[in-house]
């Protein structure tokens, strides 16, 4: 056969949707030799990874470990272990990743109900009240950090309601956690996933989840005869490998990519929470200064605008494609398209982790005023 | 908190079922800086990857890819994708993959047939032709290197039964993939899975698999209301963005993977498959004279050994785990349990990829030796 090519990929600014850019020591990490997925070191490693994944996403949980697939596994598991067939299931949409949790409670074979908000803007508890009002959902899904729109939806709110219905409640924390406050118990979260390539900055093919013991007890509770559709993301199989004094196979864990997220979680308890998620507001009010002074609008309102994930109209005369096109060819900068509605409209500029810095910050605007000026 | 240590894991030689050692090359690789999941410079190395699994694999397919999760993950790709609720479906079993595919056959919702062997003994090609006597199955499926065994399973008797009987033929490779010949179009095998971390020698967290047209075909002709049960599994989904003109996003491609998995494709294309397996030949007989010396049975007759995956009686007076304890903690030399009904009986000795060459296997054998005379 012709034989490929040596990798040899063109070194990037990443400031789409993720994966973000990754520090050196992570990249260090990933390529530490190779240790056996059941060797008495590497269990230390699980151990200490649960730890700061507990620290991170601010809870006591126990079951608080790292999916071996990406963040959209992550959501996955949190469904298929929640919900039976014939459960009802209350899902929030205002963004792709509202849509892509419904559809998943479709596959479970669950009942959906769906509160709806406009892309852009946060679901309104008193919709979502209206919903519940009469039903006992299972559970009451949402995204935290819609990153398909840029959103930051308020979250006590949202948990009340569904405690008070008596169901569950699902968080999607992939592109919030690492960036700014995730108060799994505090929030009354009780299944929370996320994903390694955002805020956290390592790359992706991990996805953390916690479970809180009353979604443990649900997850326990299921009739003997539903069996979880997903024997990869079974819990009650997996948690025999990353829980206890004996560990058991299942399946053969990314070693090095648990090697990654280890180092990138250092990392970040290095730098400290707030200073990180301070820098995370203090970029994005620099980026968004200057993106206001080149005349882009934002899609989000002031009060529910992420700093990690700016969502901006794209303004007259710029194209879409091709300026994206040469902001990677020519300032090897990469930004993110819209998706479904947004394709064309908007662009999704991230500020996750390693790629928050003003220096990125400052390339972007000086791009693109560059690009501006050229036409 | 506590901050977590420095990733300091001791070096070792990895002599059990996989991980195997993996290569520096692949190691650097798997540092080299992020690049987005849908910039054009990485669709190239999707591309050249897709080829080289093509070669590997010894196929045409066109749906031949890396699944973002491990080898379970693949084994459930195939099952998940090819199963509607109420299909009937045969599976072989003689260990624990056997057993896997089983239970996977079952949460889809699919009708079981089990043909079972004794552990460490092939599939009777007649016991088979037995069970499909009068059945429609719409796949039949079979492990080709069953890893809690050791055993090789002749695959082209029971691809020719399977279509027979009109099936799809689905077969596990994870072990047997990149250390002996695995010819997907020549035997007939419609569908086909994976892991990196075998013989191919790359960190575990991707599973190659592959699909026949006929598998595809299978696959389009889902019924409307049976969509795949899993979302991130789902092929239909997953092909938007691994083939076509157009990627579509899917799910983030965990690309420090793809990049560690390529370039352990180019080292295996750099030996040829042919001196690759030859290479596994001759390291496992040169184990195998070294073993039978030291009072070791093989389980497998010598006719269906297979090279990589060497399980062997634990000897008298030997203890299973603290001998596997002290080859650890004093050699650093991992080799595997026994799974199953062979727990505390059998070691399972790899010889996969990097780990199968002559030092590997004269450390190990100096190794027991040496425990054997201390005693």
């Amino acid at each position: 056969m012709a034989a490929a090519n040596e990798l040899n990929p063109t070194a990037r600014f990443l400031m789409g949707p993720g994966p973000s850019d990754v520090h050196p020591r992570v990249l260090q990490a990933m390529a530490t030799p190779m240790i056996g997925h059941l060797d008495p070191q590497f269990i230390v490693i699980m151990d200490e990874l649960k730890q700061m994944l507990r620290e991170l996403f601010r809870t006591r949980n126990e079951l608080t470990f790292a999916v071996s697939a990406t963040a959209s596994a992550g959501m996955e598991t949190c469904f298929v272990n929640l919900l039976e067939p014939g459960d009802e299931a209350v899902v929030c949409v205002n963004g792709v990743f509202g849509n892509r949790m419904s559809d998943i409670v479709g596959r479970c074979g669950a009942k959906l109900t769906r509160v709806d908000a406009p892309w852009g803007q946060p679901i309104d508890p008193a919709a979502l009240k209206k919903a519940l009002d009469g039903r006992r959902p299972k559970l009451v899904a949402v995204v935290h950090a819609e990153t398909s729109t840029g959103l930051c939806q308020p979250l006590e709110e949202i948990s009340r309601l569904a405690h008070e219905a008596g169901a569950l409640f699902l968080v999607d924390a992939v592109t919030s956690l690492g960036g700014m406050d995730v108060r799994t118990d505090e929030w009354g979260i009780d299944a929370i996933y996320s994903g390694t390539q955002k805020c956290i900055s390592a790359p992706p093919g991990l996805s953390p989840v916690s479970f809180s013991p009353r979604a443990v007890q649900a997850m326990e509770s299921r009739k003997a005869a539903n069996k979880v559709q997903s024997w990869y993301l079974d819990l009650g199989l997996l948690r025999t490998y990353w829980q206890g004094a004996k560990r058991a196979y299942h399946h053969t864990a990314p070693v090095s990519m648990i090697y990654g997220l280890h180092e990138a979680l250092r990392i970040i308890f290095e730098e400290g929470l707030e200073a990180r998620f301070e820098r995370h507001r203090r970029n994005h009010e620099l980026l968004r200064a200057g993106l206001e002074e080149l005349g882009f609008e934002f899609v989000v309102a002031p009060e529910y605008r992420l700093p990690m994930l700016n969502a901006v109209r794209i303004p007259e005369p710029l194209e879409d494609a091709p300026v994206r096109k040469r902001l990677l060819e020519e300032y090897n900068i990469e930004i993110g398209a819209g998706l479904g509605e947004f394709a064309g409209k908007v662009w999704r500029i991230g500020l996750m982790g390693c790629s928050c810095t003003p220096n990125h910050v400052n390339m972007l605007l000086a791009a693109l005023r560059q690009i501006q000026q050229d036409r």
